[in-house]
């Protein structure tokens, strides 16, 4: 094992540990504002790798995530490989559909490959002169009091150490920056493990590479305690995230050869099953993945080390908001930077101590959001009950935001979005006995109980 | 570096890291059923450390540390190093004291020396042939596919991989061995810090090894927001703990100068002062130490590994319990080993299932018992609602035992004492109100209350 010592070129080096796709993106961000950066990335370049193999789980990017990649002027890029969802479409156990539009008209969330979209993010940054990127680079060790890191080139197997001045930790949910950061004193750590697993299976292209079920959308199969998604591929096939528990009548657990496999899935998702010519192959392939809540605090060590993205605070994938809150991280930073200059400590502080309570919340409403896309989307209630949000929001637009919306379509902090979609809940229950259709909202008692709930809410 | 590699002795031999108070029962414990043991433990062996150097807290061991160390016949060898303490005795700014007795007469807490008590127990383990015990022993690396363990010998700086079939992790709060099963999927796992930290500091014995105050007692100085405690030693010193805020006008970051340390401790422990020579020459000497709480689960690795003691649930010291309840772990795996035999599979998940919510349960109740000490202990309607408790107590027997001698003078379980204490205080608070003395529970009106709470109870 060689140790070779390297310094960063300037001291004004900024180190990013991970070169995903906050990795990727904060990198652009430092180097606007005049920082040379060297970035560490543990995979082999994932340009270089057969876009099959690569095949990665489709992400929904935002308002939030939009936002942010504007800020450096790569939306557009971006923009050419996402496909719009207008809204969620329900599959019942018959076959039948039920259409959830997810705002106004014209508001969209995208589906985006994974991989895609971290390929052309690379490209971008690679065009950067002030960044380096290196790949292959296994940390092994970080050690916060002498700064160094010591990373491993899993392509030449030799190790060598680094020393950092400033270092961004974004290298995700099982970071190792904050694996060095968990030993020191005071740091507060909590990583919370659901009871489901997921598994990646796939909804294969119509011929001619046509979308065999409505491209536009994001699908669900809601099933009460466990549910199937799926999200559009450029190429007309979908990707289909199955969330499912561990142990139990229906489970992982449950299911061990080909023929439980399609005897379940033709039972509980009959219009999905012809379209999944590989299913018990990928079934049995694919990995069963675990789906974990992290949260910690402090983000920083001293003004040298900060956390952001996964790293800071993964969470469960049910609001697709993992990454838009990631890229939101660097939106929130960027304005730190602008504001604070080169004072670390005040940009590194005041980042954690106003995005704590966001990144917090948003791992609240993304476990919420499970139980109400497996669960709640099957009952006709609670369609009816966004319905009737949707009117009381046309009618009161500066008084009423549906939480998804605030979420979804908007850049309030998730710590208010979630205390406002609360507070909107508390309301629609009290308001919910009084309506059995959606005509019922022009009734007068219903519009007088509306009309003095409102006059209560601020706005 | 070497690597030598050594198998334990027979394919039975079992593995504890951690020679610890909680790792030397458990090796006597596992002696007892026939097993061959090997502990490793990190430190020198505390036998050879001159007693002054390894002056150590004290902690108050009480009846479920009793029952476990009386179950392999070694209670009355501790007992002889035990100061029974009958009660609080509180301490006002004005230096008055108010007695608070811990339960019914005769029943009372001991103040131990972890050292003492650790060389004692040493002394009883190397009696016994079947454990091997070995010190210097730093635990590098825990490779749960392998079974294998990277062990380094602080003294002669070799290393070895030392094989394991059974491993016993009772290595401490920040156990290396949980550190290796928090890296396995769907490991549940946090730690949290209270925004306290605490100091050592000492009272002196007065002239002739007496004790300058109650020696029978547990001491405390109240402060609200802060407070100091005061244990017994056997040679006429306390051990005292100050638990105060890290930052705050009152708080370790408020005091920087020896002059600043007396002007705050006359101001407010002014009887405390006199008797406290080295006061500042041991703040600022002494470590200021944090407080944690330790939650995780699993705690065993398929049948291969357990974790025990503070490893398994470490906790903040306000209630006595942590050596308790670690001890008590040993007497739950012992009645487990006798009716499972050589069945690790169902005696490792049986300890997990029927230990975790009574350790949860403890960590909520360490928590809670700060506020009481260091707050509630002060407030004269406080110490009236106890002594009206003891007096439904002592009313009614079977129906009410305060939650504090629940939790120390019982073998109830945790969980069972928290939710009993609860139901209890929200009792107190429905009687209280008609309570202004000691004498008003003889009122008609109050035990006619009481009679109508008491027939709604289980008992």
């Amino acid at each position: 094992m060689a140790d070779v010592r390297t310094r960063p070129s300037t001291p004004e080096t900024l180190t990013i540990m991970g070169g995903g796709l906050v990795g990727s993106l904060l990198s652009l961000y430092l180097a606007r504002h005049g920082h040379a950066v060297e970035v560490f990335e543990r995979r082999p370049d994932i340009r270089g790798t057969d876009p099959v193999e690569a095949r990665s789980i489709n992400l929904a990017l935002s308002d939030r995530g939009w936002r942010a990649l504007e800020g450096v002027g790569i939306a557009e890029a971006v923009r050419e490989v996402a496909i719009a969802m207008h809204g969620r479409v329900m599959h019942d156990v018959q076959g039948n559909l039920t259409v959830q539009p997810y705002g106004q008209a014209g508001q969209s969330i995208y589906s985006v490959s994974r991989a895609g979209l971290n390929r052309r993010m690379l490209d971008l940054v690679e065009q950067e002169p002030a960044i380096k990127l290196f790949f292959n680079q296994q940390c092994r060790r970080v050690d916060l009091r002498k700064q160094e890191l010591e990373m491993l080139d899993t392509a030449t197997q030799q190790s060598r150490v680094v020393s950092y001045q400033r270092l961004f930790g974004v290298d995700g949910a099982y970071s190792a920056v904050r694996g060095a950061m968990q030993r020191t004193d005071r740091f507060n750590y909590s990583q919370q493990y659901l009871d489901y697993g997921y598994k990646e299976l796939t909804i294969a292209a119509a011929p001619g590479g046509e979308w065999p079920i409505e491209k536009h959308a994001l699908h669900i199969w809601p099933r009460g305690q466990y549910m199937m998604i799926a999200l559009p591929n450029l190429d007309g096939s979908f990707n289909c995230t199955l969330f499912f528990p561990y142990e139990g009548p229906a489970s992982f657990a449950a299911l061990q050869t080909p023929d439980q496999v399609r005897e379940f899935f033709t039972a509980v998702f009959p219009d999905a099953v012809p379209l999944m010519p590989e299913l018990e192959t990928e079934f049995f392939e694919n990995p069963t993945s675990s789906l974990v809540t992290v949260r910690c605090f402090p983000w920083a060590h001293q003004d040298e080390v900060l956390l952001l993205g996964d790293a800071a605070h993964a969470i469960v994938p049910f609001y697709g908001q993992g990454m838009n809150a990631g890229f939101e991280d660097c939106t929130v930073l960027n304005e730190l930077l602008a504001r604070h200059g080169h004072d670390w400590a005040a940009i590194f502080q005041e980042f954690e101590d106003s995005r704590k309570p966001n990144a917090d919340a948003m791992a609240d409403l993304a476990v919420y959001n499970f139980e109400e896309m497996r669960d709640r989307v099957a009952d006709p209630r609670f369609l009816l009950q966004k319905k009737i949000e949707s009117q009381i929001s046309a009618q009161y637009p500066h008084k009423w935001l549906p939480l998804y919306s605030q979420v979804t379509f908007s850049s309030l902090p998730y710590a208010e979005a979630w205390a406002n979609g609360q507070a909107q809940e508390r309301i629609m229950q009290r308001l919910m006995p009084h309506i059995q259709t959606e005509a019922d909202y022009q009734r007068p008692e219903v519009q007088q109980l509306v009309a003095e709930e409102m006059a209560r809410r601020p706005g």
